[in-house]
């Protein structure tokens, strides 16, 4: 049904590193996609060369604007399309002969409403030129070191997350837009998106490949419905492990869902079993939903290795440390280490005497950054300790501003990993962004961060073996 | 080890709907705890009589201050006592001689740290007077109607919630100050606030006696480490979720969360299995973790039970789709239902061309509130559908605050159980606090969605069997 580009020429740099930048399809009506692109561009900061081309327009708000990329005879590096599907194939070839470098189509109404001859002849022309083309049907690219935002979306309706290390892929735009919405509020950081749509030419293989080689990217995130090119899969899968870690999130897990993806992208989704038995042989971290995508992205992103499974925790809430121990119980990698006798000697002297020394180590409710600060000192040179996770609860009397600021010193001078869970409101919420500023990850349940833990190990684990 | 009482006279009614309440320990001293509660009492509207009580005072700030509770000489319903541990026994032998209705022990330093003896007097004193007494070593009790508010943690830490439906028990302190808060941004509210610590006198049983009769409260949650009275607890747990559901978290689901609860209130967790076999048997809904406790007490506080598994998914974004019905995939109670041919030809006559008429029914990323209302109100009078999920991304570009108020109209005009989906930072958050002010429950993950809804059907089919 659909015809497959195998060429090797899909170089992605020029899509998220362009010197230079045009908008087929600019124009000055807010309701355009194309507008909304434009303004995103002139808004966000690109500092490259900036070509607006709309057949109709010689200027678009007080900015020249071309008949056709023909006319701009600059080079141009990412050519934007935002036009409507009938127009595509004509301005692909223009791009051609105006050797464009690379391309990406946002417009919809291809092979996702049934218009495949249309898309493969869009894709052929491509393929003449040797150029790379996402999409179409996609949200496109977005990196926020060099700028590069073709997204189709206000920023008050999807704030941009900012520069960090983890990329993301996504064959679903709504999944992507809802994913990069949400990273916006998090500590990590962005290094690329993806949202490629249809997939008629540049797809998962492609991206994969590109991603595992970049440099500024250091986890890999992926929502994908199906993949096209099985056998070519695997053997990337073989390698780009290796090299960082990748997360995945696949839908038609169970047949209602594979039965919804196949009318979604039209995409056969395939055996879920075959694919997961595919992530799991190779190390991929496999999340169930959408949330654990990000969990799984905030722990790759921050946090060393961990040398074994052995947890201490370290708490102001009696109750919360229990939680975080059934946690750890629930899991199958991680356990509730043991202080080593030496350590625990040397705890008992400087915690006062109400505090048990035992894991979980509870400091109680009037725990402040010193007993906390004390504590980690001691137990971040406890070898019988793999990793630290502290319990801060900003809604007891100690917790406050001081402890999320000690927190975040002491996580520079700590070679395991250390984790911080936070549950509340405003002044919580307040204290977290605080400290995902300072690089500390911080969780909000017990579970999602003994899920996120066990997936690090088993990863390390994965590498190990 | 414990004595424990048994009498009859523990109505909590004067805890929770006091005239008049003393404060016992009130300070100036804005470090004391006392201080705290004299002053969330002054600001947050209590309209009864307030009472202070220091022994080393005349005047606190301004108000008159009594040396003792028995120099009051007025009826007082709810005594709080925070003061030295050592202190307390006189302190309650005093209000029994003042003939005070009800007592919250706030104050720490009794069983917890080994005083079992001055727990035991404690105890004693207010059995021989009858009155009921809840702690010691907790937040104790908070009720938005009234505005009763033992909790000696500011607002500005701990945000309190507004008035609702639901009451929120907890054993432990931190557990119980993390929900509440959580609780603040939530739509449904809350009823009554009970953290009883220690359970010296009044325990779980009680309490759920208490609730299982109150009018106000029309979902318990509960987070407990221990249950004291095993026998008596059966024969409440036989009636109560005949009147109305009980959703519960006990913690010591694991060997390592076991011996962690029995180092944190002295309590024996008891096996876990055994609990959980009799919360099952008797209709409890069981949360494994903090934030389902959250889903599980939103969609009890809204929703009307299910006729029956069949859900309707409609959506602005495929993926998010597709991850939905493998959500309902993965459950054990729910469906994704088929809409009936009847209405599937009414859809077809009123969507667009390039909607497909099909569950999940995806209203593509251009959906604008007409769509979505047009959709819902065929689909909430298809008899083979029990249930509608509407996911509604507002990143994409038809969804604003328009949809909103829509969904929140139909949403008075349907009598199956509705929700939401919406996934997002600011502009998504905004629009979710809309909704939940118009009493229609927003998730923020597909898992958490269907989780709850299958919760929420469990819980009829116990009420059917």
């Amino acid at each position: 049904m659909f015809m497959k580009s195998n060429n090797e020429f899909k170089n992605l740099e020029p899509m998220f590193k362009p010197k230079s930048v045009a908008i087929i399809g600019a124009s000055r009506d807010p309701d355009k996609v194309g507008n909304i692109i434009m303004q995103n561009y002139i808004n966000g900061g690109y500092s490259g060369d900036l070509y607006l081309v709309n057949k109709n327009a010689d200027e678009i708000n007080g900015m020249k604007s071309y008949k056709s990329i023909l006319d701009v005879k600059k080079g141009v590096d990412l050519a934007v399309v935002a036009i409507p599907a009938k127009f595509v194939p004509q301005a692909i070839e223009e791009c051609g002969k105006a050797k464009v470098k690379s391309i990406v189509v946002v417009s919809g109404g291809f092979a996702e409403v049934g218009e495949v001859e249309l898309q493969n002849k869009m894709v052929e022309i491509a393929d003449k030129y040797k150029i790379p083309l996402l999409g179409p049907n996609c949200l496109g690219v977005m990196d926020p070191r060099s700028r590069i935002d073709t997204l189709f979306l206000p920023t008050y309706k999807l704030s941009r997350a900012s520069v960090g290390s983890v990329s993301f892929v996504a064959q679903s735009g709504a999944v992507g837009s809802t994913i990069l919405d949400l990273i916006s509020g998090e500590g990590f950081g962005l290094s690329k998106f993806i949202s490629y749509g249809n997939a008629a030419q540049v797809d998962e293989v492609d991206i994969l490949n590109y991603l595992m080689h970049d440099k500024e990217t250091k986890v890999i995130v992926m929502y994908i419905e199906g993949i096209k090119r099985g056998k070519e899969f695997v053997e990337l899968a073989k390698k780009i492990t290796k090299i960082k870690p990748v997360v995945v999130l696949k839908a038609g897990r169970t047949e209602a869902g594979a039965s919804a993806a196949k009318s979604h992208t039209a995409s056969l989704a395939g055996s879920y079993k075959t694919h997961e038995a595919i992530f799991r042989q190779f190390g991929f971290t496999i999340a169930s939903d959408l949330s654990e995508l990000l969990y799984y992205a905030k722990i790759f992103a921050s946090e060393p290795m961990p040398k074994g499974p052995n947890i201490a925790i370290i708490t102001d809430g009696g109750g919360t440390g229990v939680l975080t121990a059934d946690a750890i119980g629930s899991s199958k990698s991680m356990k509730l280490g043991t202080f080593s006798d030496d350590i625990s000697k040397k705890l008992r002297k400087i915690m006062p005497v109400l505090v048990n020394i035992r894991n979980p180590l509870d400091l109680a409710g009037d725990a402040d950054s010193k007993r906390y600060s004390d504590a980690i000192t001691l137990l971040k040179d406890d070898e019988s300790i793999d990793i630290i996770v502290v319990i801060a609860l900003f809604q007891t009397p100690g917790a406050d501003s001081r402890l999320a600021a000690e927190l975040i010193r002491i996580k520079q001078l700590i070679s395991k990993p250390m984790i911080v869970i936070s549950i509340g409101s405003q002044y919580t919420e307040m204290h977290k962004i605080m400290m995902e500023s300072g690089g500390l990850p911080v969780y909000d349940s017990p579970a999602s961060a003994i899920e996120s833990l066990s997936a690090l190990y088993d990863y390390h684990r994965y590498l190990k073996h």
